[in-house]
């Protein structure tokens, strides 16, 4: 695969590529902003699962970061959108914050949802999921991050929950948010755009990069946020392009040929 | 493989074969008076990491259950050998209980050993964990158990944490319990024979009947604690002998020929 040489949509991650937890990565606002003004259709595709996707926007434009609702995707989101289309009526384990967007567990759930209960994941908690899943009730996961950057460095990310009850229950979680083809998919059908009409820009290569480029969409790995040097060279997963940050990659796109 | 006919020693887990919680299993008081009474070695194995040793002892005492502290070998007592072979000042990630028995933790810690904690599991111990690791501690593990079979059902055992920290950091833990070859060469040799002269009894058929027989100790199942009836088609295990109970085994074995 290679880069278009005139993509219609960017598909943007936001932690670890516009920001990192309350810092701006530098350049990152003006250079959204540049890509706006070209005319590029933005879709901002984001697996934070502790934060509601208002207090997320007006996360964004306190950085100074010109994310649009209408142009957000998130974890959580998609993970509503599964539920509702398959009828369930879950568990839902998720931090305390995100409990208004989902609304109240089901007294007799059909499903158990996981979502990053952050510093609130707890023993009890995580067995009562256990139980469920063991009786056969479905388990859905918003996503499956290995970890993410914080300000004072890398922290254990929900996956470690995931990994975690798949391997005591023997059964494998849905995963709503990326890497799964509907999230990505629905990135697509929202910018109205083909694969190979848009560009995924991230700092994850399972999530992010491998995830994209299931469906076709090209894909570029900055070298920000939990970007480490050892995933240039995996085995299994190759970014079309590596950036060394998000203003780099915009730069190139935006310089004339 | 096959059960020898006479054997001198027998490997016995505790919880699901023996008891369940604070349930003795019906009969294995007797049959395992029996067992003594007719000359065999008995070593006990238990990756219980919950409760200590001491305590352990008691317990098993007060349900009618002849252990004796000097033929007990617990996960938590291979991690201590682990440890201090390797010279190692560890985290500890234990049950408030085990912490007697453990010692505090290195003021500058050079590994992480994670045991159950049970209901103490957090996220911000887990936390500083992934840390430590991520900056290339070694990761000790006491066991990977999937679940243990508690009064009211199935629990999530530690190997939920095990598995997730190995999944978001990318590193194996070394496990000192069962299933792990020196923890059973270590019960060969407190009995002081060889493992064609053992039979292994257990609940659980990777910890105890694959760590046995991987070191050529015969394994028998119980259909009792954690068993499954699933476990008798496994892919990979096939128990030496099914037997439906720890008094069934004893009869057997103490059957004239």
């Amino acid at each position: 695969m290679s880069l278009p040489a005139s993509p219609e949509a960017l598909l943007i991650d936001l932690a670890g590529v516009l920001h990192i937890g309350d810092q701006l990565i530098p350049g990152a606002d003006e250079s959204l902003a540049k890509l706006r003004a070209a005319g590029l259709k933005l879709v901002f595709l984001t697996n934070t699962t502790r934060t509601p996707r208002s207090t997320l926007v007006t996360k964004m434009r306190a950085l100074g970061l010109d994310v649009r609702d209408e142009e957000l995707l998130t974890a959580p989101g998609a993970t509503m959108n599964l539920v509702r289309s398959r009828g369930l009526h879950p568990l839902w384990i998720v931090h305390p914050d995100l409990r208004a967007e989902v609304g109240p567990d089901a007294t007799s759930p059909d499903a158990v949802v996981l979502g990053d209960a952050g510093a609130h994941f707890d023993y009890p908690t995580l067995n009562i999921a256990f139980r469920h899943i063991m009786r056969g009730l479905p388990f859905v996961a918003m996503a499956r991050n290995r970890h993410f950057k914080e300000e004072d460095g890398l922290s254990l990310d929900m996956g470690a929950f995931v990994a975690g009850l798949e391997y005591s229950t023997g059964v494998k979680a849905d995963i709503a948010g990326k890497p799964a083809a509907p999230f990505f998919q629905a990135a697509l059908d929202l910018a109205g755009v083909s694969a190979g009409q848009a560009i995924m820009i991230g700092d994850d290569l399972r999530d992010d990069i491998g995830g994209a480029q299931a469906l076709g969409i090209p894909a570029v790995l900055v070298r920000t946020g939990k970007y480490s040097p050892a995933d240039e060279n995996d085995p299994d997963m190759r970014p079309d392009a590596v950036m060394d940050d998000f203003k780099t990659f915009a730069d190139v796109l935006l310089s004339p040929p």
